[in-house]
């Protein structure tokens, strides 16, 4: 099989000061065609290694992307390196010159000299137009291979993509990916309830996430199709969802299927249970709102009462379900579903780091349930504290 | 200078199903020491690919570090492929195939036959004990160079890296790194009013996060304070840390040194910036809880006057303001913050994705701004604006 190869550009994405989602956004929009891609790079913004790269992947493979390294500053070389490295010369374009011009003028700025050398490209290279920001793409195709030269921003990089995609010609797969999604197994735990299916006549793959674990398989649809199925049926009562399926957009359109409504209480997890629900575009219809009860006064002023919190503790299934209750009563809703636990770095009333309690309350009943997270850290735990109370709440409305 | 090669070996971190963060966390782990990263590199988990890897890598580099592959699943095969591509004997060790044995007894689990493998190692190499989790790692020492094989979680890896890293006699730069963060500026306004700083004397870099623009120095310590202090004098107002500053932190700490409290009440965030504040450890002192006003009812229900929605609507400064005065009042707080805007798709009462009001209420006073952000999308919008009431309130409060 033919490869791809995709190259991040920025000394900062070699040390994470910006986090680089752009080469596996590229993957993952591979995945339909017959490219192979075993790796991923990312490179420094210095002339001669990008050079060097270029050269070295370009000899070998049917599509080679790079993206970022576009803009005005002056560590922006990827350009002036392709160029180099495939022995091509740079010319300006009057047209696109004027363009860029055009375009610092419109914004009431003037262009600088930096922005000059956004307007060269290699002769016979194509400029890929960019929707939303001065930096322009180019696409360079020469004896059926392709080489594509995009910014780094996403918000940039995508629309000139997916226009450009469909023109490259790429051999499709056939192959189909698919996942299940999970909440409440570890990976091992799985592995064992599965092993005997684990590579049955497709690709597959297992993954924790704040969300719990997910499994994928990737090969012929039919083959599959009946992995998944056979992956479920094991799994039965942990699974939440499959294939682009998140927890809060599955609660927001199962509370707005039935106009039902939920409202939030939240201690360890701090807001992150409502920014999650509120994470997805229409959500006020349903979510009508929530409350962060952080110390022990706040969740007494929002409806919690004294007696529960001095009788159970603050960190108790009582306190988590008088939360829900709160929360529900507060704002009129029909379910209200609350968090409390031990997030760390310290112990709380003798209960250790990773201890949290999910409190739902509903119409008929209110109930809690206590789960036991290892000490991942205190954003970790707090992460998946919050996918705890929306898998919870699932699990007892299907 | 001599280099160091990362590889984040997983097929899940090639399309992003885990995002890699471990390279990038390795790679700033070593900045003080005197080698050079130009690229790290993502590998999928496949034997023959892994295997030439590790075998052209080996033969140029000082430090060769693998994170991920060292798990019980069928796709973990980082051992055997960077074994076979160094040319070296696997051994199974009885002693850790004991220890590994005596773990799963503890967890009142069996010990599979997958996890045997977990146990073997090249006879030359050392094994790097995991406390938090069943597969250890591997380092071996040969001609000077040093190859080290970890495992992929975070939690796991990092005690054992810290640990292992002071053994590897590595040569120290003596350079030193620092950062300005900004916000309120674009990249382009940022690099015209320091342009003639830019690239003096150090390593500069300009990077946009969600809570602003970032500006770093790498160099001579005396070069990068001076550049610091310089990049400072031209960004003043916009500046709100340095180095390793949070805006959580900061505002935290300083409501702590007053004895001053803090409460939300958060519309288009939806508990992202009750989120922040809470990220950091021991803030239960001065957050004391927040409210998610998402809908129209839940805002009056909290204190916010009708008259203000109806005569102003739910975006306008007033508002904001209202909501910051009702905070305060709803948890009897020094202070109340918060957010109203349009996180999009759809804009609202006219005004357009991006429109967002924070506003600030104080024993003294009570006051809003308005952002208007480019049409980011919307996660990033509500990342954004999290950020903008915490720069905001911190640069009062200054």
């Amino acid at each position: 099989m033919e490869t791809a190869e995709i190259v991040g550009v920025g000394s900062e994405l070699i040390r994470g000061e910006t986090l680089d989602t752009n080469t596996a956004e590229v993957a993952r929009s591979l995945r339909p065609y017959a490219l192979e891609i075993w790796r991923t790079f990312r490179v420094a913004d210095d002339v001669e290694r990008l050079a060097r790269t270029a050269r070295e992947l370009w000899s070998k493979t049917r599509l080679l992307v790079f993206l970022g390294g576009l803009g005005p500053t002056p560590d922006d070389v990827t350009t002036e390196a392709v160029a180099r490295g495939l022995g091509l010369e740079l010319e300006e374009d009057p047209e696109m010159l004027a363009q860029i011009a055009a375009r610092f003028e419109r914004m009431g700025r003037r262009m600088t000299g930096r922005n000059r050398k956004q307007a060269r490209k290699p002769a016979a290279a194509r400029w890929l137009a960019n929707p939303r920001g001065t930096a322009p793409g180019w696409w360079l195709r020469e004896g059926g291979r392709d080489l594509v030269v995009l910014p780094g921003p996403p918000d940039e990089w995508r629309p000139m993509w997916e226009s450009l995609l469909p023109q490259l010609g790429l051999p499709h797969s056939g192959f189909v990916r698919r996942a299940v999604k999970t909440f409440g197994l570890g990976e091992s735990q799985i592995m064992e309830l599965i092993a005997d299916v684990w590579d049955r006549g497709v690709t597959s793959g297992i993954y924790a996430h704040p969300d719990g674990v997910h499994l994928t398989a990737e090969g012929e649809p039919r083959a599959v199709d009946g992995w998944i199925a056979a992956v479920a049926e094991r799994l039965r009562d942990h699974v939440w969802g499959y294939d682009e399926d998140t927890l809060p957009a599955l609660v927001q359109a199962w509370l707005q299927e039935r106009g039902a409504t939920i409202a939030t209480m939240e201690s360890l997890t701090g807001g992150l249970l409502a920014g999650l629900l509120t994470d997805v575009p229409g959500s006020s219809k349903s979510f009508l709102g929530g409350v962060v009860s952080y110390s022990m006064g706040a969740k007494a002023r929002f409806g919690v009462p004294a007696e529960t919190l001095t009788a159970h503790g603050v960190v108790s299934g009582e306190t988590a379900a008088a939360m829900a209750g709160a929360a529900r009563e507060l704002l009129g809703t029909t379910y209200g579903l609350a968090t409390t636990g031990v997030a760390g770095p310290d112990e709380l009333e003798n209960k250790p780091v990773g201890t949290v309690y999910v409190g739902v309350a509903g119409p008929d009943r209110v109930e809690a349930r206590l789960y036991r997270f290892p000490p991942l850290g205190r954003e970790a735990l707090r992460q998946r504290s919050a996918f705890a109370a929306l898998a919870y709440f699932w699990s007892l409305q299907r």
